[in-house]
Formats: C-alpha cells, sequence, structure tokens
C-alpha cells in the first residue's frame, strides 16, 4: 500500500473555497448555544440567515454580529424556544444557518488525524467527538450519509463551535471511502474493545509522520464487519476497571490523546 | 503532609455494608435502560422494589430477576414510559430501587483514583464520568450533596450500569472534604485548562504508589476558588487543536487514562 501523500495540505486555508467541494443537500437549519453561535458568527465560510437573541444576551453577540453586517433579531426565550425543537437549551441565541461546504478525501491535510464514524447516531455524542476532534487537532470527521445526525441543534449545542473548526464529510459507503484514505497514505486503525493491541503502542511500520485515520463504530453494535475488514489493523485502549466500553465520545477523546502523543 | 494511608483497602469488599456508613436522603427512584438495569439487578447491594419489562425484553432478565427473588412486571412500552420522566429512553426495561449505601472517606481503597466533581450538573455528563470511572478502575466519585444530579434516571442510564461498580459520596462542603482527602494521604490534582504543568508529566514526588484525587470543575465555570486552593496542584490535559477545552466527561477519561498509565 502507498504511504505517499497526494497533498501535505500544510498550507490550505481551512474553509477555503475550492473546486470539487460539493455543498451538503441538507437544508439550512438552526444552530443555538453561546459557543455555538459565536463560532459561526466568526466563520466567514458559514452563511447566516437569521439571528435571534434576546437582551441579556445581546451585548456578548452585537460586535460579532455587526461585524458580518448582521442585525439581530431581539427575541424573548419563549419566541427563541418557538423557533426551535422542544427542550432546546438554547441560552437565549440561535442563528438559522446554510451548511458549510465539503471538503473531499483528497483535500485532507496529511498532518492531522481524521476520525471515521461507522453509523454512531447519538447528536450528543457525535457533538462532543466533533469537539474533542477540535481539541486534538484532527481535521475531518467522516461519517456515512444514512444513520448520522443533522449538524445542527443538539450536535451543534455538544459541539461547542467545533463545527467551525473540523470539516464533516458525509459519504455513501464507509468500506469504499476507507480504501480510498488507504490510497492516499492514511493508516486506518479500527477501535475495538476485543482487538489484542493496545493503542497505546504503535503499530510497526507506522512512523511519526503517518497519517492516522481512526475508526470507531456504534455504541453497542461496534464496527459492521465490511468496516473492519477495511482497518489496517484495531486495537483496543488499556483499561483495568470492572467495566470494559467507555462511551464513544470518551473512547474517541482517549483515543485521541493517545495518537496526539 | 502526611502520605501514610490510613487503610489500604485492597481487600475491601465492594459495597460490602459496615458501621459508620449513610443512606442517602434521596428516596427511592426509578432505574431504566437495559445496561443499568442489569447491573441492578447483579448487585446484590441494590435494593430493587419493582421491576417493569416488555414482553420482548423479559427473556434477557428472567433469570437475573429470578435469582433476585423478584417477580418481574409485564408492562408495555408506554405503560413504562408513563412511570418515567419524559422522553426516558428506557428500552423496555425499568426497576424502582433504593439508594446504595454510602461508604466514607476513610473507606477509599488506596490503591485506586478518585474523583472530585465540583458542581457539575449535567447528569449525562455524571453519568459518562461514572462510567469511564469504571472502566479506568476509580474507586469513587466525591459531589457536593447540592448541585448535583440524582443518581437515577438519566444519570443512571448514560452510566451504563457503572452506579454499581462505583462509590458515589455526597459531601456538604467539598473544600472541606479535599482537606481530609490530603490528610489520609491523596494527592490532589486539578484539572485546569490555564494550568502550566501537563498531566502527562507526573509531579516530582508523585510516586507510582501516591494515591491521587481527580478534581474537575463544572463547564464554562471551572473549579471555584476555594476547591483550586486545597489542590496539591493543578494541571492541563496537552492539546494542540483550535479549541481549547473538552467536554468535563471527556477531560474526566482522558485524565483516567493519563493517571492509569
Amino acid at each position: 500500500m502507498s504511504r505517499s501523500p497526494k497533498n501535505d495540505g500544510k498550507n490550505r486555508h481551512k474553509r477555503s473555497s475550492h473546486k470539487n467541494s460539493k455543498t451538503s443537500s441538507r437544508s439550512h437549519d438552526w444552530l443555538y448555544g453561546r459557543h455555538a453561535v459565536l463560532a459561526a458568527l466568526t466563520n466567514t465560510d458559514r452563511q447566516i440567515d437569521l439571528l435571534h437573541v434576546t437582551s441579556n444576551t445581546l451585548k456578548d453577540f452585537s460586535d460579532p454580529a455587526q461585524s458580518r453586517g448582521l442585525s439581530a433579531n431581539l427575541s424573548t426565550t419563549s419566541e427563541i424556544s418557538a423557533l426551535l425543537p422542544p427542550g432546546a437549551v438554547h441560552q437565549g441565541i440561535a442563528a438559522k444557518v446554510r451548511p458549510l461546504k465539503e471538503v473531499s478525501l483528497d483535500e485532507l491535510p496529511y498532518d492531522r488525524p481524521v476520525l471515521v464514524l461507522d453509523q454512531v447516531t447519538d447528536p450528543h455524542n457525535v457533538g462532543a467527538i466533533l469537539r474533542s476532534a477540535a481539541v486534538f487537532n484532527a481535521s475531518a470527521i467522516i461519517m456515512t450519509r444514512r444513520n448520522s445526525p443533522p449538524l445542527t441543534g443538539v450536535l451543534g449545542k455538544s459541539a461547542c463551535g467545533a463545527l467551525e473548526h473540523v470539516d464533516v464529510i458525509f459519504v455513501g459507503n464507509l468500506s469504499q471511502t476507507l480504501k480510498e484514505l488507504g490510497k492516499i497514505g492514511f493508516w486506518k486503525i479500527g477501535l475495538d474493545g476485543d482487538a489484542q493491541n493496545p493503542l497505546e503502542v504503535s503499530a510497526p511500520g507506522v512512523s511519526k509522520n503517518t497519517p492516522i485515520a481512526l475508526v470507531l463504530g456504534a455504541e453497542d453494535k461496534g464496527m459492521r464487519r465490511l468496516t473492519i475488514e477495511q482497518c489496517d489493523e484495531t486495537c483496543h485502549i488499556t483499561t483495568k476497571g470492572q467495566l470494559a466500553s467507555l462511551n464513544v465520545s470518551n473512547a474517541a477523546a482517549v483515543a485521541l490523546h493517545i495518537i496526539s502523543r
């Protein structure tokens, strides 16, 4: 398998416009919560159609909104709640946004890890994974277009602004995508509690400069067979307690910390 | 500060009855979800008053229920939903349970870490932290009695059975408790993104056998001043991405993994 990268990506500007990028077919939708909306306001590649904010919250958002040329709609807490799904913890601010442009696999930078999620469906978990990805410098999260939560709402709130820093790539066939990641030089590690090798010990042949794709399956179900077959190796996180399995977002955070060392 | 433990706890039976233990004043309540209820059924120290289960779910629970002498109430999904808070994802099973007995600080084993939570209120987060604590062999989680979520419902579901493996100690005054933990030999590390020292590098003087109390503050607010003052040191988790702060349960998981190495 070739380990030479097709591009090193080191100078690629995050979220720059580019040929070949696809705009997600998902319709525009709502981001809410202070961190999520502030990050969207400061991302010039994020198109924002509407901004609703309470008078209490306005002072922290009027400058970033103005610098975008956006006029905020002063609203009450319950008016904002009425725009959102029941129970949304919006903290007095919500923005109707358009999806960000998607990058393609061969635009992925070569010096940062990527995460591949095999049917992780809980938006809290995917949001927290995005946040950890942004903290540990992963460039992108790859998910199947089916069986993945929308990139707004609960997911956006849990991501705490990470949606503006980490690319999300939706694909039709994860197994095919893993094959392509291998071709462009990524070493694919599937996380599996039953695997023999500990993630803490690098595989022989994986150098410091080998880009890593970390593959995680859904809670309980784990990775699908065709997903595992496309991994270069499977590894477990070393544990020693009475429960064996971490919450999937916690497993992602620990794994990202390990491979970033 | 003395580092000698008052007990080594190595032979203490988990959840054994003991003098001086206090029964929590919280009234009995509901655990739901397959992992949470199965773990409760197999914990002989957990008193269970009622068990409701759907016919589809019964087959996986009839043996553990029978061995407890419990007769399951066959119920429909919506009958179980009606017993629980709105939106509870109960997976066809719910158990009305009594709180477990609390241990006291000087019963903590000396060879396992403990976690101290300073006003972490989100039950999903506290549940996920309990789960990580069980995975990385922490013996207990210490929280303030005020500003902490109840040990049932959403927290129990997120904990995935960890409530039966990790002691939870509620205290009135966290600062005072940290002082006592120091007296019985624990080295108290506060987790703080702005701290100078990385958690990955042990403090001089902390040996492999020093028991560690890991202290975490609430999201956004962090630890309170009086809490920080009682820590022996504050440390950060080494990161290199565009966001600085992990979700609190992810921070706990990464920190537990680091100190378990």
